[in-house]
């Protein structure tokens, strides 16, 4: 079915064309737009459209679309907002069917709720049959394209992804679908397609819902939202949705100063939060204030296998006594329930851990070396008990550097007998022997582990065991806050679905 | 008056003795904690003590205290709790005065008020006139000992500092003393000390805060608290000092589970939110729950000039509309003002920009490549107008990177005309074209800027800027809290110095 969506071929075209592009960067937005395009590796037909020059960016480029020897799928425009209709009648005329404005200066400046201009591009798309997005966007990143050939069709990501990933994102910010995905090695989310929906003068946040409903690729949703438009409809879609796939949305209307600057920013009239937390109860939309939250809950949630708790009951196991309290205070702040285990457990732990360690939840193992406790025991009883139903680790570290910085040192490390043994075989098969066969009953019991290492969060180690698939942070502040909103999702999807 | 404090002894040893550490390393807590002090470059005395062991880690090892040469400045024990008291004995008849208890195992195992052992060691620390610090603590890192020759005495912290800094933390949680400092290209704080006080049996938070009160190299006092013995005491000190240094708190107390957590840890009966809020409010201290929060509070409040905001009229200037809407929004969440600008202001700025922008405030440059607005001109007249006590700038980028990275891709690269003159003068001198005069500025006006690059944090472009004083984040949730709070003391400080 997704194949056929009309939004298909916005995402997928096979071939491009575009206005406002030349050969001058950074003074010119369009040049940057199909640099972007090119340098990320979109191998299909390109089409510049320009007056003067013969060549854009070593590409032939065209006087006018009719001159363009074939309908492209989809048409770029980043030119002065004033020459856009016409820009759309001579599209028209071509043939095409599909057009992103980016050009801002339309509804936004203005401030008023009935702008010519806009409904002047909205009667010429009608009258040729026409679809587009924006005015006042930054277009389409889409992984997807031809993953086989490394292929990606990407406006305004600035920075080389990890893969194609699940997660895909429908934003009335452009920034929200670019920059935030700058810092690719210190967030744990691939991106899959990102949308910059603008002023969503013809296609707004619901069509993309609609699509991404539909689409195999698509394993999470993003939202930013500043307004919704077809708020009836919007909720319809979102909870045939929700039970499925999880929506995470960030509003950033509701306050007087936001207001104010949502007005000038897509020219929307931003609604009130206490309308909008309504709705995401109603819908089972996750909502986050915060963009490093809101990239957290992404990733989490659109892994390959992501592993629902079935409860709110957190286990904590730690090695140090002070992120445990953290943990526990931050997790019934946050609504998550960190039961005392039961005697039993207790009994069969306090047989494990050294005599200063704690059984009580949080588990305090203390300064015990047996990382084996840390690991796999103590994790595989508390899910094999019941009594838990999500689960965080805090204090792994990556081995390998600790010891490269003491081999660093000369001075100490000629004289420590480093066991041997520990070298040549656990350190190399430390995720054999630690990580997987944890994963494998995380998997088995759905009860989800969070890992903290204090480390950098791109550490080697901590990249190994996102291998597997596991969430990994640097700081127990996030998965705390993270896993709450985890388990309420999880609670609205048992009983929706 | 601090180098008579009784604590200068133990965060300046001039001689040290350690009981516990052998040669083996990822077995002994001992070892690795001698490890420490070694590697990161602690040139005095160090004086093993082991019963059968002629050398510790190339060191000369004496069998007891007895035998050694000189009565060290510090004695470090690591040893199983019961041959403490035994071991606190020998010291005393050598005539040592100050010693850190690191075995756990004492109150916070037996869980009863009194606790013999602890009664014994205190009853022999009296006896002699010594002082100790512990048990269950992690012992001290110090990096100003001896700056000028690189010497940091260090039990704890796991990674190299950047340089020696004036955030000192005193902390009932040793990880919080060690290992969330194990990131350093990722927080923006430099440590001048860190002590973890354990049980606190015989010195205490209090002990610290009135060192830290009169210590010329502390700026601002971090505290890690789960319970506070001398409540009067304390906040009579802490009263004393937060009108001139910034005193940063997490309190991990006041929840059923953390109070679990924390009666086993320290063994200290935890006390309740409600009483530690109305203390907070009552010193001027500024709370946070969260670590990431403290980190950044942290270096914000220990920079050698620390700007403080006159009131809490937040600007916000961006050069994209969606995170100039969620700054205004948590803005006005966490109690900042965002105020519309005035019409005078408002019509300056409209000479100025693209047709697109808005001046309201937020102030949205949009696509805007005039950079030297966005770093110069806009907060220049933000500034001088008076309207804004604080100022936080979205949208700064790492030219460089984005550069190189087009460069490397050549097939783009070459047909790409760059304008000479902004490569070879504007990008070899953006720091003094963009940042010097700004910050210039915000000195003189009293006006904090925080920075927002949307890169990695640890971008060079970011730490360039750092290098300034500047305060620099790579998303937007962080600053708008920090800035909160930090308006939040500001207040307190302006009422109560």
């Amino acid at each position: 079915m997704n194949d056929t969506h009309f939004l298909k071929d916005f995402l997928n075209p096979q071939s491009i064309a575009i206005y406002g592009a030349n050969n001058q960067y950074a003074t010119t937005f369009g040049t940057f737009l199909l640099m972007n395009i090119m340098t990320y590796g979109y191998k299909r037909n390109i089409y510049p459209i320009h007056l003067k020059l013969d060549k854009v960016l070593g590409r032939k480029a065209y006087k006018r679309i009719a001159d363009v020897p074939e309908v492209p799928d989809l048409v770029i425009i980043v030119l002065p907002p004033k020459v856009v209709p016409q820009v759309f009648r001579e599209c028209g005329e071509k043939g095409v069917k599909n057009l992103v404005v980016i050009s801002g200066g339309f509804r936004e400046v203005t401030g008023e709720k009935k702008n010519t201009l806009t409904e002047e591009i909205c009667k010429i798309a009608n009258k040729y049959g026409m679809r587009f997005t924006g005015p006042n966007c930054f277009g389409f990143y889409n992984a997807w394209i031809d993953p086989a050939n490394g292929q990606v069709f990407n406006m305004m990501v600035f920075a080389k992804q990890r893969k194609p990933g699940k997660f895909s994102l429908a934003s009335q910010s452009g920034t929200m679908t670019s920059h935030i995905f700058a810092d690719v090695d210190h967030h744990d989310v691939d991106i899959g397609k990102t949308i910059s929906v603008g002023n969503e003068a013809n296609i707004d946040l619901v069509d993309f819902l609609e699509y991404f409903k539909e689409d195999e690729n698509t394993k999470a949703i993003g939202l930013y939202i500043e307004e919704i438009k077809r708020g009836q409809k919007f909720i319809e879609v979102a909870r045939e949705i929700t039970p499925h796939k999880p929506i995470v949305a960030i509003y950033a209307g509701g306050s007087r100063a936001a207001n104010r600057a949502i007005s000038s920013h897509t020219g929307s009239m931003a609604g009130n939060s206490k309308i909008f937390d309504a709705m995401v109860k109603e819908t089972g939309i996750i909502k986050t204030h915060y963009v490093r939250e809101f990239l957290d809950l992404a990733g989490i949630l659109s892994k390959d296998e992501v592993i629902y708790p079935k409860g709110r009951r957190l286990g904590i196991i730690t090695n140090s006594g002070g992120p445990g309290a953290m943990i526990a205070k931050n997790a019934e702040r946050k609504g998550l329930i960190v039961p005392e285990l039961s005697h039993k457990l207790q009994e069969k732990f306090s047989t494990m851990m050294a005599h200063t360690a704690s059984f009580t939840n949080p588990v305090d193992l203390t300064f015990d070396m047996n990382i084996f406790n840390l690991y796999v025991n103590i994790p595989k009883i508390l899910m094999r008990s019941g009594e838990v139903d999500a689960i965080i680790i805090y204090g792994i570290f990556g081995f390998k550097e600790r010891l490269s910085f003491i081999d660093e040192n000369s001075e100490v490390a000629k004289y420590v007998e480093l066991p041997e043994q520990m070298i040549e075989n656990d350190l190399n098969n430390m995720d054999k022997l630690f990580i997987v066969p944890t994963i494998k009953l995380s998997k088995k019991y759905s009860v989800p582990i969070f890992y903290i290492n204090p480390q950098s969060y791109a550490n080697e180690w901590s990249n190994e065991i996102r291998g597997y698939g596991a969430n990994v942070f640097s700081l127990w502040d996030r998965p705390v806050n993270a896993l709450a909103k985890l388990c309420e999702y999880a609670e609205y999807r048992r009983i929706h679905s």
